[in-house]
C-alpha cells in the first residue's frame, strides 16, 4: 500500500482549499507550501495560502511567495484545509487554526516522525528528506503537470531541508527526486544565489572573528566560540548574522560539543550548546534554567562573558565525563 | 554519437594499466583514480595508481587510497596509460610523465573545457559536472558492476567538484548519478564526515584570517581574499586548508567575479577565480597562462603579493566591464 496513491484522488477533488505550514517557516515549510498551492491554482482551483510570520528573507524570491496571505479574510467556505510540513495543529499560526477546525477535511502533509496524525487525510512519510520531496511525488502520480514555478518551490523545500545533501536524511530518492525537478525547471542557479549567495561583507567579518576566538579544551572534546558586543560592533554585523555559527565549533575533528556564547546588549550571555554523538545538551542547558533537544539547546545566563565562559566549560567538562563514563561509547 | 559508448571498449580490453589524476589532486581527481582504479582491479587487471603528490588528509578515507603508489618502479610494461580529471600532460607528474610517453595507448578521461585531447583515446565531456560522473556513466556502459567502494570513490568526485550540488555545474544527471551510487552503497555519512566534518583548530583560524581581509571593489562586483605565508604560519594551517575559501568570497550578496590569493613558500602567487553569473574566468586565467573552466579558473603569478592583486584586480575590473557592456546581463 502506498499512501499517496490512496491519498491523491481524496486531496485533489474539491474546489476551494486552504493551506498553510509552521509558524517561523523555513525552506522546506514555505517552497511545499507554495508548490502545493501553486499545483492548485494551475488546477483551476480556488486556494488561499496563509503564513502569519513574516517570510524570511531567503524565501522572498518563490514563485508563489507574493500570494501568501497574513490572515484570512474569510473563516468558512472552504473545502478543504491543508497543513504542509506541521506535526501538529499547535504549529499553525492561531488565526488559521480556527479556519481549520471550521472545516470539514483536513489534510496533514508531513515527514516529521513527530507527526500527531491530525487530518483526517494523512500523508505522512518519516522517511522523506522533506515535505517537499512528499509533494512531488503526490503530484508526479496524480498526473498533475509541473511547471517550472513549482518546480523550483519544491526543489527549494529539498535542498533547504537536506542542508543541500549534505545532511543525513539524503537518500538516493530525495536525489532522484531533485533531478526530476531540474528537468521540469527548477531554477538551480537563482536557488543557491538566494539561499547561500547573500551575504553581507560584515557578516562575514563577524565569523572571522568569531573563528579567531574559537577554542578547544585539553582533550579536543570541547570547543567554543565567543560573540561579545565589541565584535558585533567592529564588525557592522547584526545578531541575526550570528545563524549559524555554531557549526562551524562542532564541525572540528574529534569534538563532542560545540559552544556559543553571544553577548547580548543587557549583559546577558546567550548560550548555545550543540553536541554530535553522544552528550545530551537539553540536561546541560536545564541546569542552567535553559533547554532545547538532546543535540541542540540553549540557555540564557547573566555576568561577565568570562565569567559564563568558564562557568559553563566547568560545568560541561563534568556532564561530558559524567555521560562519557557512564556508558561505552564508539 | 555517444562518446562513452565508443571509448569502452577500447578502453577495457588490456591488461597492465597505470593511472594517474593531475597533480594537486582534489577529490574529483582522487575520487575519479580510484573509482576507476578499482573497478579495473575488480575485473582482474592489473592497475598501478601513481600520485606524487601527497593525497589531502580529507581524502585518505577512499577505498583505495592506500594503494596509490608516490613512485612508479618500472617504466614499461604497460598497455595503458590513463589521465583522469587531467587538462593535460603537464598537469601529471614528472616520472609519470616518462612512463605515459613510453606507453602506446593513452586514454585522456576528463570534463574540462580545456582539455587539449592527448590521449589516442579522448573521453572528454564538458557538461560532466565532475570527472566521476562520467566515469560512473562508462561503468554502467560498460555493465562493470560498480561495488560499494567504487560508488564511495565516484560520490566523493562528484560532490567534491559541485560542492555538494550546489555549484552551477550541477544538472539532472549529475544528481541521477549521485542517487545511482547511494544505491550502489555509496557511504553518504563517512563521506560527509570526512569532506566536511574534519576540521583543525589551526584550519578555522586560518579561515579567520584569510575572512578578515576579504574585501570589496567599489561597485561591489569583485571580492577577493587573500592567504599570506604569515596568516599560514601563524595559525599553523597547511595550503590544503585554503580549500574551499573562494566559496566566502563568491558567497557576497552582488559579487560576480571572488579571487583567493595564496603566497606559496616559493615566492609565486596562486590565484583562484570564480565567477557567479556571466564573467568567462577561464579566459581571464588565461590572460596570466592559466586556465579552467568558465566558472572556476586559476593561474600562478610571480610577484609580491600586493603587486598581483594590484595587476589581478586591474585586469578583472577590465574583463567585467567588456564582457558586462558587450552582452545584456540579468
Amino acid at each position: 500500500m502506498d499512501i499517496i496513491d490512496d491519498a491523491v484522488n481524496s486531496l485533489l477533488r474539491y474546489d476551494n482549499y486552504i493551506m498553510t505550514t509552521h509558524i517561523n517557516p523555513d525552506g522546506d515549510a514555505l517552497g511545499s507550501l507554495t508548490g502545493l498551492g501553486l499545483a492548485l491554482f494551475n488546477m483551476g482551483k480556488n486556494v488561499v495560502m496563509i503564513m502569519p510570520h513574516s517570510i524570511p528573507a531567503a524565501f522572498q524570491f518563490l514563485p508563489g511567495a507574493r500570494q501568501i496571505k497574513k490572515v484570512v479574510d474569510h473563516l468558512a467556505g472552504f473545502d478543504m484545509a491543508i497543513a504542509v510540513d506541521c506535526t501538529d495543529l499547535n504549529r499553525i499560526g492561531e488565526g488559521v487554526r480556527e479556519v481549520f477546525c471550521r472545516t470539514e477535511n483536513i489534510a496533514n502533509i508531513d515527514h516529521h516522525i513527530s507527526n500527531r496524525f491530525f487530518g483526517n487525510i494523512n500523508v505522512v512519510d518519516p522517511k522523506a528528506a522533506a515535505t517537499g520531496e512528499i509533494i512531488a511525488d503526490l503530484l508526479q502520480k496524480a498526473g498533475i503537470s509541473i511547471a517550472p514555478d513549482i518546480a523550483t518551490c519544491l526543489y527549494t523545500a529539498l535542498v533547504s531541508d537536506t542542508g543541500s545533501f549534505k545532511q543525513q536524511n539524503t537518500t538516493a530518492k530525495s536525489l532522484r527526486t531533485a533531478a526530476f525537478l531540474l528537468d521540469r525547471g527548477a531554477q538551480h542557479r537563482v536557488i543557491q544565489r538566494n539561499l547561500y549567495e547573500q551575504k553581507s561583507l560584515e557578516s562575514l567579518h563577524l565569523l572571522a572573528s568569531g573563528l579567531e576566538s574559537l577554542s578547544l579544551n585539553e582533550s579536543g572534546t570541547i570547543a567554543w566560540m565567543s560573540i561579545t558586543r565589541k565584535s558585533l560592533k567592529d564588525s557592522g554585523a547584526s545578531v541575526e548574522d550570528t545563524e549559524g555559527m555554531i557549526n562551524y565549533v562542532k564541525s572540528l575533528k574529534g569534538v563532542e560539543v560545540g559552544i556559543l556564547f553571544k553577548e547580548a546588549t543587557n549583559g546577558e550571555i546567550n548560550v548555545s550548546f550543540r553536541s554530535n554523538d553522544y552528550l545530551n545538551v537539553n540536561q546541560l542547558a536545564a541546569y542552567f534554567g535553559g533547554g532545547g533537544h538532546e543535540r541542540a539547546a540553549g540557555c540564557i545566563i547573566s555576568g561577565e562573558i568570562k565569567e559564563v565562559e568558564y562557568l559553563v566549560l566547568q560545568k560541561t567538562e563534568e556532564k561530558l565525563y559524567d555521560q562519557y563514563c557512564g556508558r561505552a561509547i564508539r
